[in-house]
C-alpha cells in the first residue's frame, strides 16, 4: 500500500489524511503538538454562522479515529523530500509522497510595541478573546465589565514596517464577529472597530458587516491607531486619525483588542531549501500556480493544503485538503 | 455504472465531471451554451498572475475530451431532482446524483441608470474591457486613445438599492488588474479607481494593490460616483464625493469603466422550489453549512460547486469541483 506523509494535523491535514485513506492510500499524520486540531483548538465559534469550532474539530477527530489513521503527535518534522520525512529522533519516515499542511503562525502582537501588548493591562488580542469566550469569562484585567471596547484591525498585516505586506484575509471577519459577541455580552458597552478596508468578501460576510452596524450599533472608524498608552485607572488611551473626517482622535477605552494577522511559519525557509520548494515573497509556500496547480508544489510528489500557502478560512482549507489528497493519490498511482 | 448529472459546464462543472470520471462514475455535463467554459470564455488574463484564461480553458477542455466525457451543449436544464434532470425537449435524464455548477449572472450595468451605461459613448464595463483585450484593441468609442480613465468599483454589489447586498469578492481585483493593463497600454493616461473598500484578500493580491499604486502610479479615491453625464466632446463627466477628504469632486474622463458584480441566477428560485433546496438571502444557493458541508445541499444526493453558492475565484471553483465530485462519488457508493 502506498504511503503519504501529511505534515501537520490541523483542519487541512486531517481532511487530507481522511480523503487519502478513503481513496486507498495509507496516510501518516505528523503533528508537533500533543493533539490534532491546529489553531482551531483555540477557537470558540466560527464566522459567519457562529458555529462552535468544537463541532468541526470533534467530527474530524472522530473520522480520523474511526478510519484508524496513524497519527504521530509531539513529533516535529525536521525536513522532508517526497521520499521521506526526517523525524526529531533522527529516523526517516519513508513515504511515496508528502502533503505539507503545516499551517501558519499568529503574528506576535508585542512586536508592535506602540500598542502595549504584554505591557499594559487591558490590551488583548483576538486570540485572547477567543480563549476567554471558551472559558466563558470575558472581562477586563481586574475582572470588571468593559464599558468601551476598541478593536484594531490589521495588526501584523498590510504592514511593511514589520515585513508583513500581505492581507491576512480572515481577520476582518473575526474582528467583526467578536465585536458582535462583545455587544451581546455587554449591551451597555460602546464597541469601535478601527480599520483600513473592511474585507468582508465571503458568503454572508457583507451581510454580517451590515448587521453589526444596523442591529448591533457597532461603530466603524476608518483609521489606524498610532499609539496606545496606559491611564492611571487601568484604562488605555488610544490616539488615531479618523481618515474619513481627517481629524485626529483620542479616546480612552476599557479594552483594546488587537486583531492579529497570520504570518508564514519560520520553518518554511528550511523546508523550502531542503526540498527545493519555492516560497512567495510573503514567506508562505508558493503553489505551482493559482489555478490548476493550486495544491501542487513546484516539485513532483510534494503537495500543499491549507494555510501553508496563504491565509485561508476553514471551508477553503477543507476543500484544499480534499483536492490535495486527490492529487497525491493520483501521483502515487491509486 | 453510476451516473451523475453535472448542471453547467464552466470551470467548476468541468472539474467536477473530470474528477467524477477519474473516480469511476459516469458524468454528463448539461450546458446551455454552445460550448464549455462558462464566463471564463470571455476573459483575457486572470489575476494576480496575468495567466491567459485560454490556458486554463484549453487544458480543461482537453482533459474532458480525452476522458470522453458526455457533454450536452445548447441544453438548458429545466429542473432537477437527485434522480433526474428535466431537459428542454421534455425528456428526463436519469441519474443517481446531481452536482449543480450553474454559476452566476453578471450584473446588468444599465440598471444603474445614473452611470449611463448603454446610453453614453465611453461608458464601459469590465466585461467590455476584457473583450477588447481579447480582441487586441482597447480604445474610446471613436477609436482614439484615452488620456484619463476612471474605474468605478461595486457596480451591482454592496448596493441595497438594486437588491444586491452581498460583496462580489473578485471585482476589486479585476478592477485593479485592468487598471494596471490600461496603464501599460496607455502610459500617458491617468487612471483612477473609485472604491468603498479595496478587498485584496488573496495570495499576492495586496502586493498587487501596492504595485498598482507605487509602480503603476494608479490613483485610488475612496468614494462612490453618484452620477455620470455626457459632454459635448464625447467625454464623460463624473460627480463623486471623496470620502477621505470629505470634498465633492467633479472630473471629466475619456473612459468610465463600471466594475460589475456577480449576482445569483434567475433560475435559482425555480431550481430551489423544484428540488426543495435552500437559498441564501442573496439569491445564491445555500450550502448545507460553510464547513464540512460546503459542497453539499440541504437535500441528500444534490451537491454544489463553484459560484452557484457565492462569488468565488477560479482556484476556489476548481477545488470545489474536486470536493463536490468526491462527495457525489461517495454518495453513489464508489
Amino acid at each position: 500500500m502506498k504511503r503519504v506523509a501529511v505534515i501537520g494535523g490541523g483542519v487541512a491535514g486531517m481532511q487530507t489524511a481522511l480523503r487519502l485513506a478513503e481513496q486507498g492510500v495509507e496516510p501518516v499524520i505528523i503533528e508537533k503538538e500533543a493533539e490534532l486540531g491546529g489553531k482551531l483548538r483555540g477557537w470558540h465559534v466560527l464566522f459567519p454562522s457562529f458555529t462552535p469550532a468544537s463541532e468541526i474539530l470533534t467530527e474530524l477527530r472522530r473520522r480520523i479515529a474511526e478510519r484508524g489513521i496513524e497519527v504521530m503527535t509531539r513529533t516535529e518534522a525536521r525536513g522532508f523530500s517526497r521520499e521521506g520525512v526526517q523525524l526529531p529522533d533522527g529516523r526517516m519516515l519513508a513515504c511515496d509522497s508528502v502533503v505539507v499542511c503545516s499551517g501558519f503562525t499568529l503574528f506576535d502582537a508585542s512586536i508592535k510595541e506602540e500598542y502595549g501588548y504584554g505591557i499594559y493591562d487591558n490590551v488583548f488580542t483576538t486570540v485572547d478573546i477567543e480563549r476567554m469566550l471558551n472559558e466563558g469569562r470575558v472581562a477586563k484585567a481586574d475582572g470588571s465589565r468593559p464599558k468601551r471596547i476598541a478593536f484594531l484591525h490589521c495588526v501584523g498585516s498590510r504592514d511593511e514596517k514589520v515585513c508583513q505586506q500581505h492581507c491576512s484575509k480572515v481577520c476582518c471577519i473575526t474582528g467583526v464577529k467578536q465585536a458582535m459577541e462583545m455587544r451581546q455580552m455587554f449591551p451597555e458597552a460602546d464597541v469601535f472597530n478601527f480599520y483600513m478596508d473592511i474585507r468582508m468578501f465571503g458568503p454572508g460576510y457583507e451581510e454580517m458587516y451590515r448587521e453589526a452596524q444596523q442591529k448591533y450599533n457597532i461603530h466603524f472608524i476608518r483609521g489606524r491607531i498610532s499609539e496606545a498608552s496606559p491611564m492611571i485607572d487601568g484604562r488605555v488611551q488610544i490616539k488615531a486619525e479618523d481618515t474619513l473626517t481627517g481629524r485626529p482622535l483620542r479616546m480612552s477605552v476599557d479594552m483594546l483588542i488587537l486583531i492579529v494577522g497570520m504570518r508564514a511559519n519560520d520553518d518554511n525557509a528550511a523546508f523550502a531549501q531542503g526540498a527545493g520548494l519555492n516560497r512567495a515573497p510573503s514567506g508562505f509556500m508558493a503553489p505551482r500556480d493559482m489555478f490548476l496547480g493550486n495544491v501542487k508544489s513546484n516539485v513532483e510528489g510534494i503537495f500543499y493544503a491549507g494555510t501553508v500557502t496563504a491565509p485561508k478560512n476553514i471551508g477553503e482549507s477543507l476543500n484544499e485538503g480534499t483536492a490535495a489528497a486527490d492529487a497525491a493519490a493520483r501521483y502515487v498511482g491509486v
